[in-house]
């Protein structure tokens, strides 16, 4: 099978990351019978410094030719740069890709294992970005609209409840497994914002009550008190379900959890098409040093390659990199270590 | 000094730390010539499903007649109920309690000290409720309006750089400290939306620019990023000032590190009045008990003392309670332990 792969660096350590994607997607064995094509595409801040504009449409129509794609990392200004917008929250509303999925894990042999999906809605809530200011006597006052919808909703949760079910064959299997599971918790306000996240949580436990998901236990979570659990029993969680910002505040606690952010992958995925994307930053200020850590990249790539259902592929990958870190030898210096991306890359694709 | 507090305990647990909260200020040195007044007070769901009303009229006007109070907690169902409304939002915006200050900190004996404190605003942000729903061809679509102001994001980082300097002066004074501080880190979601946490984060610096707050360091901080540093390196942080919900879920984040919501005290703050409240909720699965750990209730009536300007009191509260956990005798279940609410309560009164 040929798969046409989409790769945009972006900036920062992007550029140093998506390259190890690239080399473990091609040195997968042949045995697979998988063929990359690689189209190099722009985005970003340097993207936008250049031409004006960060998210370039001829970035945006490849990929809609491509199968599946590699998103590095953009620097964004903090203030608001007239034209500027960011490109990732772009690209995820232009190619429909409403779920953002994110695996937390630690390997199997970790004092404290933790193994979850935190599974973040990709497309509303206040990344709609449909903002307002105005002047009042007391100063200026400034609006945004939370959006929520039943259909998205429904979408994510059903994701959700695939992903448990799918977690749940793979530990059936016999793979060394930490949870119980299957379980879905839903997060949410709702105390508060009884109709948007009440709608959010209406929807999900309605989309998770169907029959096909009957095995899985399905809870909720406020999404304060989900911060608390998830620092104090992580353990305890399997699949995690949120809208759009809550998913993505969880996902980086997660990420505390497990040691770096560069180990965090994610992929944000259509009905056909997923875009891969390690869950850091462009990390300016490791730029350069050939130092950045490679296997949030690597595992990105390899969950793209599940939701291609490209399983084997992306169970090759996985493994070496598990490999790689319980053998402890080739690690970045964000865990500790002080082996150059590069090492940490040989490493693993000599495990392949 | 005769100080009038109303004490409002509100559900589940709420009615069996706010009784440990009242006595700890009746069982203050009388050399600290102060007097208390305490009223009863009803809101919460119990009183809803009695009335018809969370929050009562009478509550709100006798409260508006008291120096301070106490809040213990509320029960709130998780699916919109007509007519109910949590009351602890609504009294916030009632009495215009501008901020909510949330001190973290581990005893100075901890292995990993911590001593941090969250100024959370407290009025709007998507805490307005402002909420509509409609329905489309594909479904039903909820919205909520997410407000910021320049006028509270200057008011909540002003307060944000008071707490700072306050905390400046009580090192200076040899308190044992373990922050080099002042520092403010703003925290905010400026790369997504840009014009209403923008604004929160042009007024929060621009009010951190008055030159009586010149000793203090400001920096800030995306949300995410927050809570991934919040657990990589929690001890880096003095002041973290947030925008309502930013600041809801920073809080409880924080409480995780030092080991129970149960220890984390809460005061809600406005111009002439503070309602302490501990950070936990009504935990109903524990409730009746007589396990419930009073010590963030305790913690928070000495918080509403500092605001009333009754700092020495406020110190001798703190002080037997750090030497009830740093003797770690008696401890509530929640923290490991085994003593019963009245216990913890009985050593700290020993202590005052
Ligand atoms: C860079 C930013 C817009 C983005 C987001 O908020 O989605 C990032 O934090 C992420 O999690 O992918
Ligand atoms: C009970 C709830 C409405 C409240 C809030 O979100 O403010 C609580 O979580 C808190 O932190 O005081």
């Amino acid at each position: 099978r040929a798969l046409t792969i989409g790769l945009i660096p972006g900036d920062g350590i992007g550029k140093e990351v998506i390259p190890a994607g690239r080399r473990v997607l091609e040195a997968l064995p042949a045995s697979l019978g998988l063929k990359f094509d690689f189209v190099d595409l722009n985005a970003g801040w340097e993207t936008f410094e250049k031409t004006g504009v960060a998210l370039p449409e001829e970035t945006v129509q490849t990929l809609q030719g491509c199968n599946g794609g590699l998103f590095g990392a953009v620097s964004s200004p903090t203030t608001a740069v007239k034209g500027y917008s960011s490109p990732i929250v772009a690209l995820r509303k232009r190619l429909a890709l409403y779920a953002n999925v994110r695996p937390v894990k630690t390997v199997a042999t970790a004092k404290k294992p933790i193994d979850m999906v935190i599974v973040r809605e990709n497309t509303e809530d206040l990344y709609v970005k449909e903002e307002k200011t105005y002047d009042t006597p007391e100063g200026k006052v400034a609006e945004a609209i939370k959006r929520i919808s039943e259909k998205a909703s429904t979408n994510i949760a059903a994701m959700a409840g695939e992903i448990a079910l799918r977690r749940q064959k793979i530990r059936a299997s016999g793979s060394p497994s930490i949870h119980k599971g299957p379980l879905v918790t839903v997060t949410h306000k709702s105390n508060v914002l009884s109709q948007t996240d009440g709608l959010f949580r209406t929807a999900s436990k309605a989309a998770l009550a169907d029959p096909k998901f009957s095995s899985i236990k399905v809870e909720e979570q406020i999404v304060d008190s989900m911060v608390y659990k998830l620092f104090r029993q992580p353990e305890a969680y399997d699949v995690i379900v949120a809208p759009n910002l809550y998913g993505d505040i969880l996902s980086d606690g997660a990420a505390a959890l497990v040691g770096s952010l560069g180990l965090v992958p994610s992929a944000n995925v259509g009905k056909t098409f997923a875009l891969g994307e390690p869950c850091h930053g462009s990390a300016p200020d490791i730029q350069g040093q050939g130092i950045s850590n490679p296997i949030a990249t690597i595992r990105s790539a390899a969950l793209m390659l599940e939701f291609l259902d490209e399983e084997e592929a992306a169970a090759k990958i996985y493994a070496a990199v598990d490999a790689n870190l319980e053998e402890g030898k080739f690690v970045s210096p964000d865990l500790g270590g002080s082996a150059k991306t590069e090492e940490v890359l040989q490493d693993i694709l000599r495990r392949l």
